[in-house]
Protein backbone atom coordinates (compact mmCIF):
# COMPACT_ATOMS: atom_id res chain seq x y z
CA UNK A 1 0.00 0.00 0.00
CA UNK A 2 1.76 3.17 -0.93
CA UNK A 3 0.33 6.72 -1.15
CA UNK A 4 0.88 9.53 -4.16
CA UNK A 5 0.69 13.00 -4.11
CA UNK A 6 -0.73 15.25 -7.51
CA UNK A 7 0.69 18.37 -6.09
CA UNK A 8 -0.10 21.80 -8.34
CA UNK A 9 0.81 25.13 -8.64
CA UNK A 10 1.02 27.76 -10.64
CA UNK A 11 4.45 29.24 -11.85
CA UNK A 12 4.79 32.06 -14.92
CA UNK A 13 1.01 31.66 -15.43
CA UNK A 14 1.61 27.79 -16.10
CA UNK A 15 0.08 24.79 -14.63
CA UNK A 16 2.92 22.65 -12.99
CA UNK A 17 2.70 19.51 -11.20
CA UNK A 18 5.60 18.87 -8.18
CA UNK A 19 8.18 15.52 -9.20
CA UNK A 20 11.10 14.02 -7.88
CA UNK A 21 13.85 12.35 -9.39
CA UNK A 22 14.20 8.24 -8.03
CA UNK A 23 17.00 7.24 -7.11
CA UNK A 24 16.27 3.18 -6.43
CA UNK A 25 14.42 0.84 -8.55
CA UNK A 26 12.02 0.37 -10.20
CA UNK A 27 12.04 3.22 -12.37
CA UNK A 28 16.13 4.53 -11.51
CA UNK A 29 16.21 7.91 -12.35
CA UNK A 30 13.07 8.35 -13.42
CA UNK A 31 10.70 11.22 -12.29
CA UNK A 32 7.93 10.36 -10.38
CA UNK A 33 5.13 11.97 -8.03
CA UNK A 34 6.12 12.03 -4.61
CA UNK A 35 5.22 9.21 -2.38
CA UNK A 36 5.99 6.15 -0.74
CA UNK A 37 4.95 3.42 1.16
CA UNK A 38 2.54 3.86 3.97
CA UNK A 39 3.83 2.75 7.37
CA UNK A 40 1.92 0.23 9.48
CA UNK A 41 0.26 2.59 12.30
CA UNK A 42 0.01 5.57 9.73
CA UNK A 43 -3.44 6.32 8.24
CA UNK A 44 -3.29 7.56 4.65
CA UNK A 45 -3.44 11.58 5.34
CA UNK A 46 -0.91 11.76 7.58
CA UNK A 47 1.29 9.34 5.13
CA UNK A 48 0.89 11.71 1.92
CA UNK A 49 1.85 14.28 3.85
CA UNK A 50 4.88 12.78 5.66
CA UNK A 51 5.97 11.51 2.25
CA UNK A 52 5.93 15.45 0.49
CA UNK A 53 7.81 16.49 3.21
CA UNK A 54 10.33 14.24 3.26
CA UNK A 55 10.96 13.70 -0.69
CA UNK A 56 10.68 17.44 -1.64
CA UNK A 57 10.77 19.91 1.58
CA UNK A 58 7.03 20.88 0.91
CA UNK A 59 4.76 21.39 3.62
CA UNK A 60 0.74 21.48 2.64
CA UNK A 61 -1.17 22.68 5.48
CA UNK A 62 -4.11 23.70 3.58
CA UNK A 63 -6.18 21.43 0.69
CA UNK A 64 -4.94 17.99 0.50
CA UNK A 65 -8.20 15.75 -0.81
CA UNK A 66 -8.03 11.84 -2.15
CA UNK A 67 -8.29 11.68 -5.74
CA UNK A 68 -8.12 7.82 -6.92
CA UNK A 69 -6.78 4.67 -5.22
CA UNK A 70 -4.99 2.76 -8.39
CA UNK A 71 -4.54 -0.97 -8.00
CA UNK A 72 -4.33 -2.66 -11.65
CA UNK A 73 -2.15 -5.64 -10.27
CA UNK A 74 0.17 -5.00 -13.01
CA UNK A 75 0.92 -1.13 -12.07
CA UNK A 76 4.36 -2.30 -10.00
CA UNK A 77 6.92 -4.54 -11.13
CA UNK A 78 7.88 -5.82 -7.95
CA UNK A 79 4.62 -6.49 -6.51
CA UNK A 80 1.04 -5.49 -5.90
CA UNK A 81 1.07 -2.10 -4.71
CA UNK A 82 -2.16 -0.28 -4.55
CA UNK A 83 -1.92 3.47 -4.38
CA UNK A 84 -3.96 5.71 -3.12
CA UNK A 85 -3.55 9.25 -4.92
CA UNK A 86 -3.74 12.35 -3.12
CA UNK A 87 -4.36 15.79 -4.98
CA UNK A 88 -3.32 19.06 -3.60
CA UNK A 89 -2.73 23.13 -4.93
CA UNK A 90 -0.76 25.62 -3.31
CA UNK A 91 -0.15 29.18 -4.09
CA UNK A 92 3.30 29.63 -6.46
CA UNK A 93 6.09 28.15 -4.29
CA UNK A 94 9.69 28.19 -5.28
CA UNK A 95 11.83 25.10 -6.62
CA UNK A 96 12.54 22.69 -3.92
CA UNK A 97 15.32 21.78 -2.42
CA UNK A 98 16.30 17.62 -2.38
CA UNK A 99 14.92 15.44 -0.48
CA UNK A 100 15.65 13.53 3.13
CA UNK A 101 16.72 10.58 0.74
CA UNK A 102 18.93 12.57 -1.59
CA UNK A 103 16.08 12.83 -4.37
CA UNK A 104 15.78 15.74 -7.04
CA UNK A 105 12.61 17.79 -6.59
CA UNK A 106 11.14 20.05 -8.89
CA UNK A 107 8.34 21.72 -10.85
CA UNK A 108 7.09 20.58 -13.87
CA UNK A 109 4.84 22.20 -16.56
CA UNK A 110 2.29 19.63 -17.21
CA UNK A 111 1.82 20.21 -20.70
CA UNK A 112 5.33 19.50 -20.95
CA UNK A 113 5.47 16.08 -20.05
CA UNK A 114 5.95 12.90 -21.69
CA UNK A 115 8.05 13.47 -25.09
CA UNK A 116 9.21 15.30 -26.87
CA UNK A 117 9.22 18.03 -24.32
CA UNK A 118 9.80 16.23 -20.95
CA UNK A 119 10.31 13.09 -19.25
CA UNK A 120 7.79 10.36 -18.80
CA UNK A 121 7.05 9.59 -15.42
CA UNK A 122 7.55 6.43 -13.83
CA UNK A 123 4.91 3.63 -12.95
CA UNK A 124 1.09 4.34 -14.11
CA UNK A 125 1.91 8.41 -13.03
CA UNK A 126 1.17 9.86 -16.04
CA UNK A 127 -2.23 8.62 -15.85
CA UNK A 128 -2.61 9.70 -12.06
CA UNK A 129 -1.10 13.28 -13.32
CA UNK A 130 -3.75 13.24 -15.58
CA UNK A 131 -6.27 12.35 -13.49
CA UNK A 132 -5.60 15.00 -10.93
CA UNK A 133 -5.08 17.80 -14.00
CA UNK A 134 -8.82 17.30 -14.80
CA UNK A 135 -10.50 16.89 -11.19
CA UNK A 136 -8.76 20.22 -10.27
CA UNK A 137 -10.07 21.52 -14.22
CA UNK A 138 -13.08 20.69 -13.04
CA UNK A 139 -13.41 21.87 -9.68
CA UNK A 140 -12.42 24.88 -10.50
CA UNK A 141 -15.97 25.38 -11.79
CA UNK A 142 -17.93 24.47 -9.05
CA UNK A 143 -15.69 24.99 -6.03
CA UNK A 144 -13.89 28.47 -5.05
CA UNK A 145 -10.82 25.86 -5.16
CA UNK A 146 -9.07 28.43 -7.81
CA UNK A 147 -8.34 31.02 -4.84
CA UNK A 148 -6.21 28.30 -3.05
CA UNK A 149 -3.22 28.97 -5.96
CA UNK A 150 -3.43 32.34 -5.36
CA UNK A 151 -0.95 34.44 -2.79
CA UNK A 152 -3.36 36.90 -0.57
CA UNK A 153 -3.93 39.01 -1.43
CA UNK A 154 -4.24 39.17 -5.12
CA UNK A 155 -6.49 40.70 -7.58
CA UNK A 156 -9.27 39.46 -10.28
CA UNK A 157 -6.57 39.32 -12.70
CA UNK A 158 -4.37 36.75 -10.40
CA UNK A 159 -7.89 34.40 -10.08
CA UNK A 160 -8.42 34.86 -13.86
CA UNK A 161 -5.05 33.72 -14.61
CA UNK A 162 -5.32 30.45 -13.06
CA UNK A 163 -8.28 29.63 -14.55
CA UNK A 164 -6.66 30.93 -17.78
CA UNK A 165 -3.53 28.32 -17.00
CA UNK A 166 -5.80 25.97 -16.09
CA UNK A 167 -7.88 25.73 -18.64
CA UNK A 168 -6.21 26.17 -21.62
CA UNK A 169 -8.06 29.48 -22.52
CA UNK A 170 -8.58 32.75 -22.72
CA UNK A 171 -11.27 34.60 -20.58
CA UNK A 172 -12.93 37.76 -21.01
CA UNK A 173 -12.23 39.90 -18.27
CA UNK A 174 -15.12 41.72 -17.35
CA UNK A 175 -17.11 38.28 -17.93
CA UNK A 176 -15.25 36.68 -15.43
CA UNK A 177 -15.61 39.49 -12.94
CA UNK A 178 -19.00 39.55 -12.91
CA UNK A 179 -19.42 35.75 -12.43
CA UNK A 180 -16.76 35.81 -9.76
CA UNK A 181 -18.93 38.56 -7.77
CA UNK A 182 -22.20 36.55 -8.28
CA UNK A 183 -20.95 34.25 -5.94
CA UNK A 184 -21.52 35.73 -2.60
CA UNK A 185 -18.28 35.24 -0.22
CA UNK A 186 -16.01 33.73 -3.42
CA UNK A 187 -13.69 36.31 -2.89
CA UNK A 188 -14.28 39.44 0.06
CA UNK A 189 -12.35 42.70 -0.77
CA UNK A 190 -9.31 44.07 1.60
CA UNK A 191 -10.07 47.43 1.43
CA UNK A 192 -6.51 48.39 -0.69
CA UNK A 193 -5.69 48.20 -4.22
CA UNK A 194 -2.51 46.64 -5.90
CA UNK A 195 0.38 49.08 -6.50
CA UNK A 196 0.11 49.54 -10.76
CA UNK A 197 2.03 47.06 -12.84
CA UNK A 198 3.60 48.50 -16.01
CA UNK A 199 1.48 51.34 -16.39
CA UNK A 200 -1.77 49.48 -15.73
CA UNK A 201 -4.18 51.09 -13.10
CA UNK A 202 -4.30 49.98 -10.00
CA UNK A 203 -6.16 46.68 -8.81
CA UNK A 204 -8.87 46.33 -6.23
CA UNK A 205 -7.26 43.51 -3.91
CA UNK A 206 -9.19 40.00 -2.40
CA UNK A 207 -8.73 37.82 0.22
CA UNK A 208 -10.71 33.83 -0.13
CA UNK A 209 -13.89 33.88 1.34
CA UNK A 210 -15.53 31.35 2.84
CA UNK A 211 -17.92 30.17 0.17
CA UNK A 212 -17.88 26.54 -0.60
CA UNK A 213 -19.27 26.45 -3.89
CA UNK A 214 -20.23 28.87 -7.26
CA UNK A 215 -23.49 30.03 -7.76
CA UNK A 216 -23.20 30.54 -10.90
CA UNK A 217 -20.51 28.19 -11.53
CA UNK A 218 -17.90 28.92 -14.45
CA UNK A 219 -18.12 26.65 -16.67
CA UNK A 220 -15.23 25.84 -18.94
CA UNK A 221 -18.17 25.19 -22.18
CA UNK A 222 -19.69 28.15 -21.84
CA UNK A 223 -16.67 31.16 -21.16
CA UNK B 1 -6.94 -4.89 1.52
CA UNK B 2 -10.48 -4.93 0.56
CA UNK B 3 -13.46 -3.38 -1.29
CA UNK B 4 -17.03 -2.52 0.10
CA UNK B 5 -19.94 -1.32 -2.04
CA UNK B 6 -22.76 0.92 -1.13
CA UNK B 7 -25.35 -0.04 -3.41
CA UNK B 8 -28.71 2.71 -3.19
CA UNK B 9 -32.11 2.08 -4.94
CA UNK B 10 -35.03 3.94 -3.88
CA UNK B 11 -37.99 1.69 -2.48
CA UNK B 12 -41.25 2.90 -1.53
CA UNK B 13 -40.31 6.26 -2.35
CA UNK B 14 -37.07 6.04 0.68
CA UNK B 15 -33.17 5.86 0.01
CA UNK B 16 -32.42 2.46 0.75
CA UNK B 17 -28.56 0.93 0.99
CA UNK B 18 -27.82 -2.93 0.47
CA UNK B 19 -26.56 -4.62 3.46
CA UNK B 20 -25.50 -8.08 4.17
CA UNK B 21 -25.65 -9.82 7.64
CA UNK B 22 -22.01 -11.37 8.37
CA UNK B 23 -21.81 -14.89 9.59
CA UNK B 24 -18.39 -14.85 10.78
CA UNK B 25 -16.10 -13.26 13.10
CA UNK B 26 -15.08 -9.90 13.86
CA UNK B 27 -18.75 -8.23 14.06
CA UNK B 28 -20.34 -11.65 13.72
CA UNK B 29 -24.06 -11.48 13.08
CA UNK B 30 -24.30 -7.49 12.32
CA UNK B 31 -25.33 -5.93 9.55
CA UNK B 32 -22.43 -4.82 7.15
CA UNK B 33 -21.65 -3.25 3.47
CA UNK B 34 -21.32 -6.35 0.87
CA UNK B 35 -17.36 -6.69 0.08
CA UNK B 36 -14.00 -8.01 0.99
CA UNK B 37 -10.57 -8.96 0.23
CA UNK B 38 -9.27 -8.31 -2.85
CA UNK B 39 -7.69 -11.23 -4.96
CA UNK B 40 -4.26 -11.26 -5.69
CA UNK B 41 -4.66 -10.70 -9.27
CA UNK B 42 -7.69 -9.05 -9.35
CA UNK B 43 -8.50 -5.11 -10.18
CA UNK B 44 -10.39 -3.10 -7.60
CA UNK B 45 -13.61 -2.95 -9.31
CA UNK B 46 -13.65 -6.01 -10.72
CA UNK B 47 -13.71 -7.33 -7.10
CA UNK B 48 -16.34 -5.12 -6.25
CA UNK B 49 -18.84 -6.01 -8.73
CA UNK B 50 -17.74 -10.00 -8.11
CA UNK B 51 -18.32 -9.66 -4.41
CA UNK B 52 -21.32 -7.78 -4.53
CA UNK B 53 -23.21 -10.68 -6.99
CA UNK B 54 -21.95 -12.97 -4.76
CA UNK B 55 -22.58 -12.25 -1.53
CA UNK B 56 -26.39 -10.76 -2.79
CA UNK B 57 -26.80 -11.85 -6.15
CA UNK B 58 -26.92 -8.46 -7.58
CA UNK B 59 -25.41 -7.29 -10.56
CA UNK B 60 -24.21 -3.98 -11.22
CA UNK B 61 -23.32 -3.31 -15.39
CA UNK B 62 -24.67 0.00 -13.93
CA UNK B 63 -22.74 3.34 -12.88
CA UNK B 64 -20.42 1.79 -10.30
CA UNK B 65 -18.05 4.72 -9.31
CA UNK B 66 -14.99 4.82 -6.24
CA UNK B 67 -16.46 6.86 -3.21
CA UNK B 68 -13.44 7.03 -1.17
CA UNK B 69 -10.54 4.88 0.48
CA UNK B 70 -10.83 4.05 4.51
CA UNK B 71 -7.15 3.66 6.11
CA UNK B 72 -7.12 4.01 9.45
CA UNK B 73 -4.93 1.88 11.56
CA UNK B 74 -7.90 0.79 13.80
CA UNK B 75 -10.36 0.02 11.06
CA UNK B 76 -10.28 -3.55 11.60
CA UNK B 77 -9.71 -5.27 14.89
CA UNK B 78 -8.01 -8.35 13.02
CA UNK B 79 -5.40 -6.43 11.24
CA UNK B 80 -4.50 -3.65 9.38
CA UNK B 81 -6.93 -3.47 6.37
CA UNK B 82 -7.77 -0.68 4.10
CA UNK B 83 -10.62 -0.31 1.82
CA UNK B 84 -11.23 1.10 -1.19
CA UNK B 85 -15.68 1.75 -1.23
CA UNK B 86 -17.72 1.91 -4.55
CA UNK B 87 -20.73 3.62 -5.09
CA UNK B 88 -23.46 2.42 -7.00
CA UNK B 89 -27.19 3.39 -7.66
CA UNK B 90 -29.59 0.79 -9.25
CA UNK B 91 -33.40 1.47 -10.10
CA UNK B 92 -35.86 -0.54 -7.64
CA UNK B 93 -34.66 -3.89 -7.37
CA UNK B 94 -36.40 -6.48 -5.52
CA UNK B 95 -35.36 -7.90 -2.14
CA UNK B 96 -32.20 -10.04 -2.84
CA UNK B 97 -32.00 -13.62 -1.78
CA UNK B 98 -29.08 -14.90 0.57
CA UNK B 99 -25.19 -14.68 -0.71
CA UNK B 100 -22.96 -17.80 -2.09
CA UNK B 101 -21.35 -17.96 2.01
CA UNK B 102 -24.93 -18.27 3.25
CA UNK B 103 -25.39 -14.48 4.26
CA UNK B 104 -29.05 -13.08 4.31
CA UNK B 105 -29.01 -9.81 2.54
CA UNK B 106 -31.64 -7.25 2.28
CA UNK B 107 -32.10 -3.15 1.50
CA UNK B 108 -32.39 -1.50 4.76
CA UNK B 109 -33.71 2.23 4.79
CA UNK B 110 -30.73 4.52 5.17
CA UNK B 111 -32.66 6.66 7.27
CA UNK B 112 -33.37 4.45 10.13
CA UNK B 113 -29.77 2.82 10.12
CA UNK B 114 -29.00 2.98 13.75
CA UNK B 115 -30.79 3.15 16.81
CA UNK B 116 -33.67 3.10 17.64
CA UNK B 117 -35.00 1.99 14.55
CA UNK B 118 -32.36 -0.05 12.63
CA UNK B 119 -28.88 -1.88 13.40
CA UNK B 120 -26.07 -0.48 13.81
CA UNK B 121 -23.29 -1.54 10.89
CA UNK B 122 -19.99 -3.20 11.26
CA UNK B 123 -16.50 -1.99 11.46
CA UNK B 124 -16.74 2.00 9.78
CA UNK B 125 -19.61 0.76 7.55
CA UNK B 126 -21.89 3.68 8.86
CA UNK B 127 -19.25 6.14 8.10
CA UNK B 128 -18.91 5.00 5.04
CA UNK B 129 -22.48 4.76 4.28
CA UNK B 130 -23.01 8.81 5.27
CA UNK B 131 -20.20 9.61 2.88
CA UNK B 132 -21.83 7.93 0.24
CA UNK B 133 -25.59 9.43 0.60
CA UNK B 134 -23.87 12.38 0.62
CA UNK B 135 -22.05 12.02 -2.33
CA UNK B 136 -25.19 10.88 -4.30
CA UNK B 137 -27.04 13.65 -2.73
CA UNK B 138 -24.58 16.09 -3.97
CA UNK B 139 -24.36 14.66 -7.26
CA UNK B 140 -27.42 14.81 -8.05
CA UNK B 141 -27.41 18.33 -8.23
CA UNK B 142 -24.95 18.71 -11.07
CA UNK B 143 -25.49 15.37 -12.72
CA UNK B 144 -27.88 13.43 -14.57
CA UNK B 145 -27.52 10.77 -11.99
CA UNK B 146 -31.06 10.78 -10.63
CA UNK B 147 -32.27 9.09 -14.01
CA UNK B 148 -30.21 6.28 -13.27
CA UNK B 149 -32.74 5.18 -10.12
CA UNK B 150 -35.21 5.29 -12.56
CA UNK B 151 -37.08 2.19 -14.14
CA UNK B 152 -37.78 3.52 -17.84
CA UNK B 153 -39.27 4.79 -19.02
CA UNK B 154 -40.78 6.79 -16.33
CA UNK B 155 -42.40 10.41 -15.68
CA UNK B 156 -41.04 14.22 -14.30
CA UNK B 157 -43.39 12.99 -11.32
CA UNK B 158 -41.23 9.68 -10.89
CA UNK B 159 -37.69 11.81 -11.24
CA UNK B 160 -38.92 14.19 -8.70
CA UNK B 161 -39.55 11.59 -5.62
CA UNK B 162 -35.78 10.48 -6.31
CA UNK B 163 -34.41 13.87 -5.39
CA UNK B 164 -37.53 13.74 -2.84
CA UNK B 165 -36.29 10.83 -1.27
CA UNK B 166 -32.31 11.47 -1.22
CA UNK B 167 -32.76 14.94 -0.06
CA UNK B 168 -35.85 14.24 2.58
CA UNK B 169 -37.39 17.53 0.82
CA UNK B 170 -40.46 18.23 -0.50
CA UNK B 171 -39.95 20.07 -4.52
CA UNK B 172 -42.40 22.24 -6.36
CA UNK B 173 -43.42 20.14 -9.40
CA UNK B 174 -43.56 22.90 -11.52
CA UNK B 175 -40.32 24.80 -10.49
CA UNK B 176 -38.77 20.84 -10.52
CA UNK B 177 -40.41 20.11 -14.19
CA UNK B 178 -38.55 23.73 -15.67
CA UNK B 179 -35.39 23.23 -14.18
CA UNK B 180 -34.92 19.32 -15.47
CA UNK B 181 -36.00 20.21 -19.34
CA UNK B 182 -33.88 23.05 -19.07
CA UNK B 183 -30.97 20.92 -19.83
CA UNK B 184 -30.82 19.40 -23.01
CA UNK B 185 -31.00 15.93 -22.98
CA UNK B 186 -31.30 15.36 -19.12
CA UNK B 187 -34.47 13.07 -20.42
CA UNK B 188 -35.93 12.43 -23.23
CA UNK B 189 -39.46 12.00 -24.02
CA UNK B 190 -40.61 8.84 -25.47
CA UNK B 191 -43.32 10.06 -27.52
CA UNK B 192 -46.39 8.04 -25.25
CA UNK B 193 -48.10 8.95 -21.59
CA UNK B 194 -48.39 6.83 -18.91
CA UNK B 195 -51.56 5.20 -17.99
CA UNK B 196 -53.65 7.69 -15.33
CA UNK B 197 -53.22 6.12 -11.82
CA UNK B 198 -55.53 7.09 -9.05
CA UNK B 199 -57.41 9.55 -11.21
CA UNK B 200 -54.60 11.67 -12.58
CA UNK B 201 -53.80 13.12 -15.47
CA UNK B 202 -51.55 10.65 -18.01
CA UNK B 203 -48.03 12.13 -17.71
CA UNK B 204 -45.70 12.41 -20.09
CA UNK B 205 -42.99 9.13 -20.30
CA UNK B 206 -39.04 9.78 -20.39
CA UNK B 207 -35.78 7.83 -20.52
CA UNK B 208 -32.73 9.09 -20.13
CA UNK B 209 -30.35 11.26 -22.02
CA UNK B 210 -27.12 11.47 -23.08
CA UNK B 211 -26.28 15.15 -20.58
CA UNK B 212 -23.48 14.61 -18.67
CA UNK B 213 -24.16 17.89 -16.32
CA UNK B 214 -27.01 19.58 -15.29
CA UNK B 215 -27.49 23.67 -16.70
CA UNK B 216 -28.74 24.91 -14.63
CA UNK B 217 -27.91 22.65 -11.67
CA UNK B 218 -30.53 21.33 -9.31
CA UNK B 219 -29.46 23.09 -5.92
CA UNK B 220 -30.64 21.83 -2.65
CA UNK B 221 -30.38 25.28 -0.86
CA UNK B 222 -32.30 26.63 -3.76
CA UNK B 223 -35.51 24.32 -4.15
Amino acid sequence: MSVDVVLLTLRAGRLCVLVIQRNEAPFEDYWALPGGFVGADEDLDSSARRQLTEETGVTTAGHLEQLYTYGDPGRDPRTRVVSVAYLALLPNLPQPGPGQRGQQARWWPVEDLGPPDGPTLAFDHPRIVADGVERARSKLEYTPMAAAFCEEPFTLADLRRVYEAAWGVGLDPPNFRRKVLSTPDFVVPVGAVSSPRGGGRPAQLYRRGTATALHPPLLRRSV
